[in-house]
């Protein structure tokens, strides 16, 4: 059993704890990182195409406002390049596929009125919520005690309004509108600077993409941090106390002053702390699913649908799989069409075995994109709930009740124990950007503590 | 590091893990109980006044319809006195104290007619849940996708009614209307027998006590057991394979062909799996929270209020303590006032100091019942949110999207692992009568698959 002593231990090697661990080092402090897996990067991680290509089966986009992303990126020298969008969209409506250009699709005005009503009202309600304390709002207890669903159904005139929000709901939060609490979607889009930053690709969060892939963060970041950074090593338990805490991983144990937990908020709770902790930060993380999302890939010998005039984007309203990228390398080589089943797609669809599945996902792709869409040399997927150390991805998102009865639990530290990850961030909650938010948050508030 | 062996390994001694074990027994298999805490009877808890006198900080009534938790009572020699409600109950309304007769207060007709509406419409909608598979009601989708406290909203006429619905979710679930699911709301009234059977005293879920309190059921079960049961043994690890397990608790390990996990489903959650559990499961636990509650009571050397003509049973509309009850021994010596602080209220007092805390729940003793209970000679608090191994009661309730999208994982076993626990229950689900339902169930399941 190895043992090391820091300033501050960090728990989880992704871009939160080790944004968190690079600064406090900078700072002067000494650092160790406990990382449950075999490698860092948490919900990023990088797939090996051969010949030096990659993808990304986690997250991987970055937008124009992500200043803090894109601050980190220039300093590791990691660069950015626009993901595909020449030429049009599809979407499958009413049975057939319709090509459109930008961002409206090509659908009844009506239904598209529709939407954007209840688009600029939901903007307009998001900016009444604080960033730092959502349950502060004028009507927090009105809106987080209804679900979006709930709102929805409310305010929309049309069915067909009521899908297209579903798909974008499926797409930001990886939920159904019927699992969120309507607060929680306010301050969820208000941090990201309103609802089209969420769901646009030019200008929004899906705007441009890493050469080498998004993990090359983290990665850049580990190596930094050198031996520092111990993998293979969950943290099982944490005894802490006035300025001291003593946390026990598989194979190493780490002395600390303080402790940065830089996991998803439903994963803290896993931990055996002792003491153990207050009833209100526990009952939080009783209240913080994660959500649902399988990202699926289907590797082509060229990105073929190019050629069509197409982007490679497109709204699969029937599904499994909803949405589409072209998510090829940034030469075009191979062809990389990139699908996510979200929400309850996801869910059925993590109970299929990995043939249907995987059967489902090209059915779809040959749907919207023809046949040779039907023959891919290669697929690759994540089932990110499936995973041990995330248990769900996008994010987690607060169900109702959970923002006005505990949210103050957030980010409070309790004694030595400081809180980061995206979920954390009042800045692109849920992102990158606000991971990386949070790790510098978490490692001021410990030097500061540390004094 | 002591090792045991048995055919079927339990975890938790609560009424679930023990019923279960003791069936299990009774067929002729081994078994070996691990239980977290140094007693038996999870969120049953006896409390000792003196001169042999007992109450109870946790669960403690017992209704006409729960035919299991009375059969096993009868068998352990158990028995059951009425829950106190002579004289005249005291309702605060608008400011002033009502004093009435029976369930229906005295208050606006119109108001009591908006609630009666309600729930009738709310029993007939149950009545379409089924038990053993919520998520199969007809309109499952749309129930499932909206809050209670939505439903309330729309169909009661007005605010008074709501605050009516209010005290009594709070009273049931230990949460707020707006944090349950309204499919959960109709699955759990059901299966209790309907909204009365929830809500009422004299024929209802709160009719009786036992005799030497609730604790003893588990405290004979144990007897019973005896050797087989492992106190102070916090499971931490599963490692499990088909047809066997190996668990790795404080102190002891064990092995066995089967294990019935009796403890909340949250609780499930944070044991390391080896290996790991489906997403499918894994995520279903991230939406099972707790209630939030604390039990409060008042020592008196007599139940002074008899003597005023009082029940003791009185609904503080303004709070902090909702609902009391005399909860005094059988013979009335002393006299006990019982005051639970639920849903909101409970997460506000848990962030007070105890003497604060104390102080609240005795002013509204006081402010309904006179001056003579401002002076109680003890008091005694429990707040389950803060115990460890139960954080949290009376118990899970559903937020939205919970049943259907992942109800089906509920008892679902996963190669030898069985799930029991209140929350698995489908007749009184959440109450001892479901765990003890939900104890045979699993038993029944371990020995059929042990062949």
């Amino acid at each position: 059993m190895a043992e090391v002593e820091a300033d501050v231990a960090v728990v989880g090697a992704g871009l939160a704890g080790l944004t968190a661990a690079r600064a406090l080092r900078r700072a002067g402090a000494s650092v160790a990182v406990l990382e449950a897996r075999d490698r860092v990067g948490g919900r990023t991680l990088n797939h090996d195409l051969g010949d030096g290509k990659i993808v990304e089966v986690g997250g991987q986009w970055v937008g124009p406002t992500q200043h803090r992303l894109l601050g980190l990126a220039r300093e590791l020298g990691v660069g950015t390049f626009p993901t595909y969008g020449a030429g049009e969209n599809v979407i499958e409506w009413n049975g057939e596929l319709r090509r459109y250009k930008g961002t409206i699709p090509r659908i009844n005005a009506a239904v598209l009125a529709d939407v954007a009503q209840a688009q600029w009202r939901l903007d307009r309600m998001a900016r009444e919520v604080p960033l730092d304390a959502p349950w502060q709002a004028p009507k927090a207890a009105r809106w987080d005690a209804q679900t979006l669903e709930s709102w929805l159904r409310g305010n929309l005139a049309s069915r067909a309004a009521r899908t297209l929000f579903e798909i974008g709901t499926e797409a930001v939060w990886a939920q159904e509108p019927g699992d969120l609490s309507l607060l929680h979607v306010l301050f969820y889009a208000h941090s990201a600077g309103g609802f089209d930053a969420l769901f646009d690709t030019e200008g929004g969060a899906q705007q441009d993409r890493f050469v080498g892939g998004s993990q090359l963060l983290s990665l850049r970041l580990a190596q930094e941090l050198g031996e520092a950074v111990h993998l293979q090593a969950p943290v099982r338990a944490i005894r802490h106390a006035d300025g001291e805490v003593a946390l026990q991983a598989d194979g190493v144990t780490a002395r600390a002053r303080r402790a940065i937990l830089a996991i998803p908020p439903t994963l803290c709770a896993r931990i055996a702390y002792d003491p153990p902790l207050p009833g209100h930060r526990d009952q939080l993380t009783q209240r913080m699913p994660q959500g649902t999302v399988a990202k699926c890939m289907a590797i082509y010998d060229e990105p073929f649908w190019r050629d069509q005039g197409l982007s490679g984007q497109s709204t699969g309203v029937r599904g499994p799989v909803r949405l589409t990228y072209d998510n090829s390398p940034p030469d075009g080589s191979p062809g990389v069409l990139l699908g996510f089943l979200e929400g309850r797609f996801a869910r059925q669809a993590g109970l299929m075995e990995s043939q249907e599945r995987r059967q489902a996902v090209i059915d779809t792709f040959a749907r919207l994109f023809g046949p040779r869409a039907a023959s891919p040399r290669d697929y690759v997927e994540r089932l990110w709930a499936e995973e041990e150390w995330t248990r769900g991805c996008y994010g987690c998102a607060m169900p109702t009740g959970a923002w006005t009865e505990f949210g103050s639990a957030l980010r409070a530290p309790i004694g030595p124990l400081h809180w980061a990850g995206a979920e954390t961030a009042t800045v692109w909650s849920g992102y990158m950007d606000g991971a990386v938010q949070s790790g510098d948050r978490a490692a001021a508030e410990a030097l500061a503590s540390l004094g």
